[in-house]
């Protein structure tokens, strides 16, 4: 697996004054998601837990709905040396969720062997212009709709509440679990929390879908999907594409240090979720849902 | 044009205790890029500024390398009501860069009309399947040789200094006049800043790419690609993807107010270009191309 952090040399300047020293950065590599060995995706992001990114990033498409749908995962590397890990394989059980253009039996070596005359470019090309991303697949009303056949979770069923004071103190909860794995100043975080404030799990990305698509792809293996009486928090801002994700994925509490966008409140309010931003300083302000935060 | 920022209803808890007031959010809504009447992006934005936004877009995806190719922008509703101008065709000269699967002449109402059997649902069904997005076309290696090749601009070429004072002092100018039009706390900032410290433009998203390719859009149209002599100030963390942005568009200093990818790093050495981070407090770490900050 690959690195978390790594360091680069960096010219510190303080007080007008430069002094050159080693510095520890958040890892940023290149993701390819292959589902039956084609290309689905390719995301930024920082190495490990690739697994649970890629089932949380397929649960989020809409390609599974349940971990009984993977029948396996591996790394792969087309024949080519990949220490980096870059390319995961996912295998579907067959006639579970939607394979896509894989017509053909799972093969990591399968995908790009038939451009000879560019081996060492055919995965990049065609990853401009074929292939979506965790940032894609976006239509507005078109694809509110879309969202609401594909959940089917009704979160409104959900009634567990969360007292206020378990809330406001989630985002220092997760920077705690947060500081133990990196300092590089570089990381998104998410983390699922129970009603009274117990961490499940945290994981951490330079891209902040794809930390949501780890835990995510966590509480999928844990069969704990729908994720039922769960809090999903973040270190940054809510937008609609986080919201679509938790809704996908059962979650009816989200919570966020900063802000959420229109489309974020607007989507949480149709799923049923409760919605909190700017979760700092003791207070938090409710955007939907506030009916589960109990002690107000 | 679309709200920037809009009103919600938000249960506002501090000390224990909540009150309901409306509360100004950043608004976010798809745009869909076409270019000749074929679908080629589609990502989440703020909106305004969307031709920049479209224009900065197409010259990072390598589309285009100039204005001049460039033929005209519109909004268009493929004859259905879009009052919040969600989609802008771009049409380009003949010959003129890469037009991707437009076939036919440029045509705002020619997407989409084939799939007569849920017309409601057709681009959003169609998004999902085939397109690249702002955060797409990442490939690693292949990814780093494509943009080698791709940039016509030599930053090593480019010999503007920037006195340290000057530097440290560009978030607070982008902060300023982004407090001007959003009071949110929702937006990312992108500017253009001369060498002494001028302000030239600045553009807001709920999206940090999309802000950069607001400004470079700017910057396209306004015949300053490349973008010799000036700063791009960010107000988040630098990723392999806005240094690759950045590089196409001429820019030979890069300053962030957070922490760059060991992958921007990388790719900042590669290009020649300055890079700033953690830019705060009157100090900041170079990573890359000292030798362009002066007074140290």
């Amino acid at each position: 697996m690959g690195l978390r952090s790594d360091r680069r040399s960096v010219l510190r300047v303080r007080a007008g004054r430069g002094s050159r020293r080693p510095d520890a950065l958040a890892v940023e590599e290149p993701l390819e998601i292959r589902v039956g060995g084609a290309s689905r995706a390719i995301t930024m992001r920082t190495p490990g837990d690739d697994f649970e990114l890629a089932a949380g990033f397929l649960l989020a498409e809409g390609v599974i709905t349940g971990p009984d749908q993977i029948a396996g995962m591996r790394y792969c590397d087309d024949g080519r040396p990949d220490p980096l890990q870059n390319i995961v394989d996912v295998t579907l059980r067959p006639g579970a969720g939607n394979a896509g253009d894989a017509a053909g039996p799972a093969a990591c070596a399968g995908h790009g062997s038939t451009d000879d005359a560019a081996p060492e470019r055919g995965v990049a090309v065609a990853a401009r212009r074929n292939l979506v991303t965790s940032a894609c697949g976006i239509c507005g009303r078109e694809s509110l709709d879309e969202v609401r056949m594909q959940a089917r979770w009704s979160l409104g069923d959900d009634d567990v509440t969360v007292p206020l004071e378990v809330l406001v103190e989630l985002p220092e909860r997760l920077r705690t679990a947060q500081a133990v794995f990196e300092r590089t100043g570089g990381l998104h975080a998410a983390g699922l929390f129970t009603a009274d404030g117990e961490l499940l799990v945290t994981r951490e990305d330079v891209g902040r879908h794809n930390a949501v698509d780890k835990v995510i792809g966590w509480a999928l293996t844990q069969g704990r999907v729908p994720a039922r009486g769960l809090i999903l928090q973040v270190s940054g801002r809510i937008s609609f594409e986080l919201v679509q994700k938790a809704w996908l994925a059962g979650v009816p509490v989200f919570s966020a240090v900063s802000a959420p966008s229109t489309l974020a409140v607007d989507l949480a309010g149709e799923a049923g979720m409760t919605l909190a931003g700017f979760v700092r300083d003791g207070g938090l302000n409710l955007y939907a849902g506030a009916e589960r935060v109990t002690g107000l």
